[in-house]
């Protein structure tokens, strides 16, 4: 079993969902975002209620995540005939460690267009090297960029913008749990811009999806493309944008992130 | 008293709060989505129990909202030491007709840089002209937009993009309130790309605050500028980001939707 599938996996009892914190997935501190967002939009997933696919998700990153079990519980607000409207709580120990609301939308063919300008990937790339001072969540992927990231943390950078490829490791076919977990990849741009390490941690991250599970399925296991960018940073906190497409050039996940920092 | 402030007046009863639809802020069908947002908002602000400021808000549009009275009982999920999460529903004869998850937080001084690039707003702009067929909301603001709107609904239009400035009329001093009623002005972008009336509608709403209230009570009641565009439009949704700033540059709100479409 892929190390993602066995970090999102989980024991339905009754309407309530119960999982581990994944070894493989932390953090500094804690679990990786992007594998608990995962967890949360699996627990909708495997509801017996669900009905369509996921199209919104947001994630508020109430308490930290201590290492060890912990408990889902969605709560169905509404269905209507087209989308459904969730209330989720992730607790430990009864105390409430994160929140979400998700949207599941039944999607019909309409006149479609894209008007996002997919950035040109650079034609040369390195992967990007793990070293053992890194997140160990970031085992799990391999990033590609220009100048396999030397350029992140430079010090001259005027910019907090990043355009990096991502692929599970190994591969993995993409879903809808594999692809919100990407959408968390991009490191807190305050590390970027200040190109130095800053205590930082999301405190809401929200997530549309723009395709469905079969266009999902038919991508496969190859790299996605995305890019990160911040457009302020104020008194403890900063937006994160970011976007993944296909190399084909087809969005797939926007998102946006509040971000606390301490600098 | 402000049309504004009356639309979003509630009465609190023991952590709930009762109020009102508005007629001066009527959509389409239904309340103006920028006005339920405020008035959830409210709540938030009046509840004995609130610290801090808001720092990010998403709201679920989950039924439609009905003409009349409705309750608002916000649930505080936890109080951490800088920051506390809230969930949030408002009713309507006991239906959840939208939820809401909201984050306040006591911000400190930061290292602070903003890489947002300000678009020069056009040198000529005129007064956007309100017709009977508009939605009645937009008669409280005064829209400013090169060629005064007259290319909004250009058919040769290969772009969902618009620039605009936002104003409260009569006046009245910028506070989160205001802030989030305008945050949520942008038409839906399928009518901009498509240059004719398309059935639409917000199904959820994130934004993310960027100055405290001491700073939107200093700009006083001048108006603000934004801008919003789509991504991309897909099987039935789209995503809308858009981004509102002081005319000094001075970033105060970005925010992302995904709406429904038929066309």
């Amino acid at each position: 079993m892929h190390q993602l599938d066995s970090a999102v996996q989980l024991e339905h009892n009754d309407g309530r969902f119960s999982g581990q914190t994944s070894a493989a997935y932390s953090n500094m501190v804690g679990p990786f975002g992007g594998i608990t967002a995962a967890q949360l939009l699996n627990a909708l997933l495997l509801h017996p209620e669900r009905q369509g696919e996921p199209l919104a998700l947001t994630v508020n990153f109430v308490a930290p995540v201590k290492d060890g079990a912990f408990e889902i519980a969605p709560q169905l607000i509404r269905t209507n005939r087209s989308n459904q409207h969730w209330f989720v709580t992730q607790t430990q120990n009864d105390v409430v460690v994160t929140t979400a609301t998700a949207i599941f939308a039944t999607r019909r063919e309409t006149w479609p267009t894209t008007d996002f300008d997919v950035p040109e990937f650079p034609a040369t790339v390195e992967t990007v090297p793990y070293f053992p001072m890194l997140p160990k969540w970031m085992q799990n992927y391999t990033f590609e960029m220009e100048g396999g990231g030397s350029g992140m943390f430079d010090p001259k950078s005027e910019t907090s913008y990043t355009l990096k490829s991502i692929q599970d490791a190994p591969p993995r076919p993409l879903d809808f749990l594999s692809l919100t977990a990407m959408g968390d990849t991009f490191f807190p741009r305050i590390m970027i811009r200040k190109a130095e390490f800053v205590p930082s941690g999301t405190v809401t991250l929200s997530m549309h999806f723009h395709v469905d599970a079969a266009t999902l399925a038919a991508h496969g296991d190859a790299a996605v493309i995305g890019q990160a960018r911040a457009n302020r940073f104020n008194r403890s906190y900063f937006d994160q944008t970011s976007e993944v497409w296909t190399p084909a050039g087809e969005l797939l996940l926007t998102s946006m992130q509040s971000v606390y920092y301490k600098v």
